[in-house]
This record gives C-alpha cells, sequence and structure tokens, in this order.
C-alpha cells in the first residue's frame, strides 16, 4: 500500500528559504510529504492527496487549481479565513475544506480589547508626547459602560466579545441570521439589525469571514451610521473595508479613531496614504499571532492528518457556500 | 448661628485663574467657601473648618500647617494617595483626614490593563513601524495564562487584579498583611512573600500607598529578584521606584519594559532622560483621569459635607498611621 502523498504550500521569500510548518516528522511513514511553492504548485497538485496551505497568503491555488489528473481530496489552510480558498472550480467541486478555527480566537480578543483600551485612553497620543518630551496631561474615557457591536458571530468574533463585556463594555454581535438564547449574548443579531446597532455603538469591531454579503460592507453608508466619534477595529479581512470611505469618515470627524490590521492589499506598500491618516492606527496583519503560534498551526493540521488516516470526519469543516465552518 | 467655613485649596497656574471644585453652589446657605491657593493658604487655615485640598499635588498644606489660632478638624483630599499630607504635624494632630477612595479604582485598572495589553503585542513598536511606513511583521505575546502581582492590596491594586483576571491572567496581589479567604484572590500575600512573587511574574504592577515602607521599594534589589524579561508598571506615585535602578534594569534587559504614570518630580521636566528610556513608556499621570472625573471628585466630598453637617462618620477616613483607608 502507497503512502497517501502531502503536498505542503510555503513560500519562497526573496531572501528567506521557503517557510514550513514544524513537526512534520510525525508523518514520518504515514506520508509523502511533498513541499511547494508558488511556482511548482500547478506541477505538484495531481498528485497529491492531501493540500496543506500553509502560505495561506498566496492566491497560487487559484491559478494552478484543478490542472490535470485527480485533485486532492482535501485541502487544509493554516489560517481562519478561507476566502482565498473559495473560488468557484474549488468552492465547486468535491474537495473538502478545512481550517485553522480556534488558534486566533484568543490573541485576537486580546489584541482588539487592547486597541479598545488604547484608544480609550489615548496611548498614542501619550507616547507622540513622549516622543515630544511634552508632559500633556489629558482626561480619556472609561471603557465600562461603552457600548460596541462585533461584526461576526463565528468564534474569533464571540471571543471578542466575551473580551469585551469582561472589562464591562456592552456588546452586540452581529451574525448572519438572528438566534436568541445565546449563552453568552443572549441575543445574536440578524445582519438587518446592524444599521441600529451601529448608531449606538462606540466601538465597531470587524471581525467578519469575507464573503460576497461582507465584502465592502464599511463603506460610506455604514459608516455615516455610526455615532460621531465612534472607533472602527478591522481584524477580519482587508476588503471588508472602502478604504477611501474610512479616510473620509476619519478627516470629517464621523469616526473619532480607526484601527486596521489588514487591508486590501498586502503588505501595506510604503507609498500608502493610509500610513499618515490621522487618527489610523495601522498595524501589519499580526493580531492572532502570537509566539508559538505556527507550532499550533501546524499541529492542528497533524491532528486533523490523524482523522483523515484513521477514516473519521476531519473537524474544521468549511460549509463552501457560506465561507466559514458553521457553528455546530 | 454662624455657618461652618470651608475653604478650598485650588491652585493658580501662570496662565489659567485657580481650578476650583464644581458643584459647590450645594453648599449655598449651608456653608461659607472661601478660596485660597498655594500664597493665601496659610493666611486662611486657622478660620476654616473643613478644608477641600482639591489641588492634591500642592504641597502647601504642609508650610501652612498648623498656623495660629484653631485648625480645621477635617481635611479632605481629592485624591487616593495622602502622602502630601501625612506630615507629623497634621498625622499626629486631631483632624479627620479623608481620600477620594473609588473615584480611580475603575480607570487605572483599565489603564494598566490596556499597558499590560499594549506592552504584550507591542502596540508602541507598531506605531514607531507605522511612522517609519514599514510593514513589519512580528509574533507577540499571549496575555491569557501570563502571571502578574500587584503591589498594593487596596481598592485600586484590587481592581487591577480583577481586571487582569478577567483577562485570564494568573494575578497575585500583594498586601501588608497575610490575609486568607479573599473572595477575589483566594490570598491576599504579605510583604514578606513579594520576593518570591516577583520571581515567578511576567507583570509587576506598583498600586501602593506611598509609606515609609514603600518608598524606594522598586529598587536594583527588586528588580534583579524579577523574571528576565518582566514588565514593570507603576501607576502609585514616582517614588516607590528608584529610578536609576529601573533604567538600569531596562537597559541590562533584566526587564522586557516599563511603564511609568508617575515620577519622582512631576512634571517631568523636558530635559528628563527618562523620556527617552528604550522600552520606557512615559505618561502624564493621567492614569485614573477619565472625562467627568473632576465632577465626581466634588461630589464625592460633598456627599462627604452632608455627613459632617448631619454629625455622622465620615466615608473614606484615613488611618493616619498606616497612610490609607484600611479595608472595611
Amino acid at each position: 500500500m502507497t503512502e497517501p502523498r502531502v503536498l505542503v504550500l510555503g513560500s519562497s521569500g526573496p531572501t528567506a528559504g521557503p517557510t514550513l510548518p514544524p513537526g512534520l516528522d510525525r508523518l514520518a511513514g504515514r506520508a509523502e510529504v511533498v513541499f511547494g511553492d508558488e511556482k511548482s504548485l500547478a506541477g505538484q497538485l495531481s498528485g497529491a492527496d492531501v493540500l496543506l496551505v500553509w502560505d495561506f497568503s498566496s492566491d497560487a491555488l487559484r491559478t494552478a487549481w484543478p490542472g490535470p489528473g485527480p485533485r486532492p481530496g482535501w485541502v487544509h489552510t493554516a489560517s481562519a479565513g478561507v476566502d482565498r480558498l473559495l473560488f468557484p472550480e474549488l468552492a465547486e467541486s468535491d474537495t473538502v475544506v478545512t481550517n485553522a478555527r480556534g488558534i486566533f480566537d484568543q490573541p485576537i480578543a486580546e489584541y482588539v480589547a487592547g486597541l479598545v483600551i488604547a484608544m480609550a485612553k489615548d496611548f498614542h497620543g501619550t507616547w507622540e508626547f513622549q516622543r515630544r518630551r511634552e508632559w500633556r496631561h489629558r482626561e480619556t474615557h472609561k471603557v465600562r459602560g461603552s457600548r460596541a457591536v462585533v461584526v461576526g458571530s463565528g468564534p474569533i468574533g464571540r471571543r471578542i466579545g466575551v473580551t469585551l463585556q469582561a472589562l464591562g463594555v456592552e456588546v452586540a454581535l452581529s451574525g448572519r441570521r438572528e438566534r436568541d438564547g445565546d449563552p453568552d449574548f443572549g441575543r445574536v443579531h440578524a445582519s438587518e439589525a446592524l444599521p441600529a446597532l451601529l448608531a449606538e455603538a462606540d466601538w465597531v469591531v470587524c471581525a467578519a469571514p469575507l464573503t460576497p454579503a461582507t465584502t465592502g460592507l464599511f463603506d460610506a453608508h455604514n459608516f455615516g451610521l455610526m455615532k460621531h466619534g465612534a472607533r472602527f477595529i478591522n481584524i477580519g479581512r482587508g476588503p471588508h473595508v472602502v478604504e477611501p470611505d474610512l479616510v473620509e469618515a476619519l478627516r470629517t470627524g464621523r469616526l473619532g479613531g480607526a484601527a486596521l490590521d489588514v487591508f486590501g492589499s498586502e503588505p501595506l506598500a510604503e507609498s500608502s496614504p493610509l500610513w499618515e491618516v490621522p487618527g489610523l492606527l495601522v498595524s501589519p496583519h499580526m493580531s492572532g499571532d502570537t509566539i508559538g503560534w505556527r507550532d499550533d498551526l501546524a499541529e492542528q493540521f497533524l491532528d486533523n492528518f490523524d482523522r483523515w488516516a484513521a477514516g473519521e470526519p476531519l473537524s474544521n469543516v468549511v460549509d463552501k457556500k457560506l465561507g466559514y465552518v458553521p457553528q455546530s
């Protein structure tokens, strides 16, 4: 009996060698592991049983898929978002897609909670005054008692909501459909309720999956519904936001501040005007990436491989129509 | 029957007029209110029944006290710390001292929680890269599961501890004496246990009252007990820290970072080297000062005035030997 072939899509940077998952020795004697990068992927795809998309920022799969011959029956991506994988040819195929659901929840929730407090207390302003050696006392905002709407009721959005609640923030969680009796939030609000929620919130956090329904969700219209001076945080995907509309909402003061961890084009070009928009905090898509995250991602794939090899149901199977793993 | 005289110690800045408490009209017809500043205080003290130290950063009282004639029987300070009031002549007198216990707990706890996350996620570094238009992804630290020791078991320290616990931090609270059966922390640790606690902590937070026992507590010896790379936060009083020892602990890497909201000399002089110590975040004594804080402080005094006028026991009476309001 031949070993199954596991194809790992890594990335080859200009200076560094390919970035590969740690711990793959767990597959020794159980699978043949083949490494590919953007260039070699098309030639390797047909012989693979399993594809691990380790470089989740790559668009190589869209170009290479399906290619000649049999395709992998299982594709796992080392990311929570699966937007790059759900092009029609893969979405409509029989191939099962799984994701890294769960790995990023806690780090991202902490990151967002930190941004909320940092904006409430104006840490950025304080550190600017520090650079200028200026002692400038200001009064800042209490976090407790403020109101947030978290858009996205998946595990990342939920964890953000629970973490903000622990700080005394009143949180409304906005999902696709209304659900009552939620143990943490009472009600999950339907997307139709979002306009009313936006009007009440001091904090608007985007933690949605990127789907046709959420692409461009944060545009001039929705920024215009927000409270004067509200703050906006996006840790979802860049295309959730119409970036020029965000810049305008900051310029007019409709928004009191914003923080983007994700962008329409990544890495953000040095020439991008976003770096210098007053009130906009820019971070390089790192909110979920805590020390050890690559080990956690690899271990999660390997655990799923054990299930696959044993013929058991996989974890974190994406509903390719919805674009995310449905709540169990 | 003559109205009691309430003397309010405000401050006269070089440009602004004296800063006065809001809402004193509540005393109309019930007390004669007199305003003093650093210069006039000595001449006004003897005729006053009550002294409200509104400008709590002033040392004027130490100079003016006791002066000729009868002294106020009650001094209230619009601050949590009473270190500036407990000079021997006042500490040993019959005058009752009350403070602003409770007003600053939640704002300071939020501020500290924000600093913890900001340091774990290196927001400061990210915003420096933003200034330089550099997209520089880094892996950061999880907050959940890290360990903190909070020095100071008064209401501010407790609220900090509870807030960090809500973020999943394991918190040890260090007070003067050991107490078991604490509802939030199980055990409050005695000051003798501090060395062992310092060795285990990722985060060391000073929220202690400034007393002879805590002055200079954070010195080379105690920094030397801390874990390599630990982070230190002081929202207590400047003299808790031996500033040159802190700078050295940051320079050698013993400390992985520090944040000071209070300083041995305030405002921090433009020429102070502290502004530019790598890894040191400087803020201008503002951690507790949220919008509306002056209203809250004035209302707290006025509520206590009602008790005083009715002959009822005052709230927030400082134990002048301990230097703080004891736990009830």
